[in-house]
């Protein structure tokens, strides 16, 4: 029976938005807030606490600039986050492969 | 860009645990309440309110009966809850198919 590998699913990857953003990162390698939050129908607030989870957890880091004079916040997954997030997805096709 | 898929994710399936239960009796069809917490490794607490949460969605009935004078409470799979599921392992396989 699979399910013992429900124990194997990182929290922190699971939760929905957090996946979300690793999912678009592990594909985008960065991308700026407003369009984290555009692609996956986010609430700003939301989303900075999801961002900040994944953050303190060394899955992604946050980096802010100036462009035009305009601040600009991007996440970037780390190389961490791409073997947690890599981990995750063997975990979670381990436990729902034979469905 | 696949994460559009994250609202397709349904979050009453979604849940580690309600995972668990789901993967769990879409194999077994019924399982005791004993045997899914030992399987799932979840504390009895934990596990009757996320069953509460799959039953008030449909997607499982609780069965509780006698036998030998002691109680037996039993979990269900619903066919709401198969086809629910069945869209589940879709949605999760469509936003991390490419990965």
């Amino acid at each position: 029976m699979p399910t013992q590998g429900i124990g194997k699913l990182d929290e922190i990857i699971h939760g929905r938005l957090r996946l979300g953003v690793m999912t678009y990162l592990s594909n985008t390698e960065v991308a700026d807030f407003s369009e984290l939050a555009k692609a996956l129908d986010a609430t700003r607030g939301n989303l900075s606490v999801q961002l900040r989870k994944l953050e303190d957890a060394g899955y992604i880091q946050i980096e802010k600039s100036f462009v035009d004079r305009k601040s600009l916040t991007q996440a970037r997954i780390t190389k961490t986050g791409k073997i947690a997030f890599a981990n995750y997805v063997k975990a979670i096709g381990d436990l729902l492969g034979n469905q």
